[in-house]
């Protein structure tokens, strides 16, 4: 098995065209400059609008990716759809062209799932893509999703498929689940990654793998420092500075702040372009968002052009 | 402007094969069952395991339905996905096949999103399909969605778009919801539809123009016949029948309910398969509800063979 991927993780903010079709050169662009600031990609995330995608979009940018010369070993797409045969095929594709893993939610039409019913859906995707390669980190996420992934089905799960089964995103924002979760999981080849920078030395401290946030897409060099330093003496420093960053953008919809700030600090209006059911910042939203972030003294360098 | 759909429609429940695929011999049965027994076809529903299906075989299910000499003009197929571009693509295909509507639901990953964004949801979808004969049925499952159809969005889209939006499916399961949508828009052209017989004749006195209901797929002629009926004497004590049977189905998770009393009565044990994640019901929970149902008097006339 080769190394398993670790450290900061994007879910990669999708850009439109104005006709909402997906902007393959500027997507390229913006993975690279995020592979740049040595950050992987955790493409199709919530972040990413994914579930905003049909499959055929999905697959088609991620072929694009690759084709373009970024490495699918910093790739950790997100494959987990409410159709068992979607899931299949979207994570079989990732697998074949040799993505690190696949984040994969839990079907999320249903609410009030059984335990049951969430396992028979991971385990039908292991048997059917049936390939050793297949790095499954299961994405648990429940104030979105509402359907949450729980630490009895993660053991279930891990007893069953240990070689595929490799990890989580506890995007719960829930410090002592994540904590759980290290406790109960990490060190046994499961690694954890916390949904927010605002966790990262937090998770570290405690034997997680780095952290998979969307503020890595607008402020990926600063995260990743953190994670490379945690041990030195600035690391509380450096995390205080990491949040007050992203209590910046948290003041608006996660979303659409992070497009307007790539549009600001790239110079393509276009970024700001969401799909429905999201609407981008208003005139004044986006003003304030700027003016905040340039007084706390953030920008992108290397994002222009 | 062809009449629109009325009476009573199932959303028809899936069959599977042993491997999970759909079974289309099963499904155009008993669909030709559905209509030999006066009620349409709101296949792709909540209880049709829709988002458990891809959009390619959805599509694929609808042309063979079509091929099979089912009248489409009898079909409200649900078209309403997560993804504006497999919304667009699933019902224009059902425009083209000529069926009566679609049933929308909003995109449901994202919670708490705005009316602006889902009107434009709907908006995109209208103008894309770009068809006079498009006829969508809004469709409001809170309980399941988590993402509500309000009156105020109902209103702006039915004053931007009054020839495609057509109606509304209430599965809210709330009486209250139900009366003030037909006291706000029943008679201006807007096609109310409860979710379920339970309120068929309060919904029919209060001018609803059928239901769409779940245990249809179970107890169609009794339901039907109420429908055409609801003006008699006998009108209280038949909707009293249909609620017993009703109740019966309730004590158990419906879909996988459902599709135990087909198998039953059918003959065609593979009815009860469910695709994950979903459970099916078992052996004592089966053996239950078909003691209860018996017991009851009830059956499914015609289904075997």
């Amino acid at each position: 098995m080769a190394q398993r991927i670790t450290g900061v993780l994007s879910p990669v903010v999708t850009p439109f065209k104005a006709d909402l079709s997906p902007d393959t050169e500027r997507f390229v662009r913006q993975c690279k400059w995020l592979v740049a600031n040595q950050v992987g990609l955790a493409v199709f995330g919530t972040n990413s609008e994914a579930n905003s995608l049909a499959v055929d979009e999905r697959m088609q940018l991620l072929d694009q990716l690759v084709e373009a010369g970024v490495d699918p070993a910093r790739m950790m797409p997100g494959t987990g759809c409410c159709a068992l045969t979607d899931s299949v095929r979207l994570t079989a594709h990732a697998v074949k062209l040799g993505c690190a893993g696949a984040l994969m939610l839990p079907p999320f039409y249903y609410k009030g799932v059984s335990d049951e019913g969430l396992f028979r859906n991971f385990a039908e995707i292991v048997e059917r893509v049936g390939d050793a390669r297949l790095q499954i980190y299961l994405y648990h996420i429940p104030q979105v999703s509402q359907v949450p992934i729980g630490l009895k089905l993660i053991e279930r799960l891990l007893k069953a498929y240990p070689k595929n089964i490799a990890g989580t995103k506890d995007s719960s924002g829930d410090w002592n689940n994540t904590k759980a979760t290290l406790d109960a999981f990490a060190g046994e080849g499961f690694d954890v990654f916390p949904g927010s920078e605002t966790f990262l030395l937090a998770g570290l401290r405690n034997g997680a793998k780095g952290c998979i946030s969307a503020t890595a897409n607008v402020n990926p060099a600063a995260i990743h420092k953190l994670y490379a330093e945690w041990t030195s003496d600035s690391a509380e420093r450096q995390q205080a500075g990491l949040d007050r960053i992203r209590n910046l953008f948290q003041k608006f919809p996660m979303i659409p702040a992070m497009k307007r700030a790539i549009a600001h600090w790239s110079g393509h209006v276009a970024w700001a372009t969401v799909r429905p059911p999201l609407v981008e910042l208003d005139a004044k939203q986006a003003a304030a968002l700027i003016a905040d972030l340039e007084q706390a003294g953030f920008s992108m360098p290397g994002l222009k052009g």
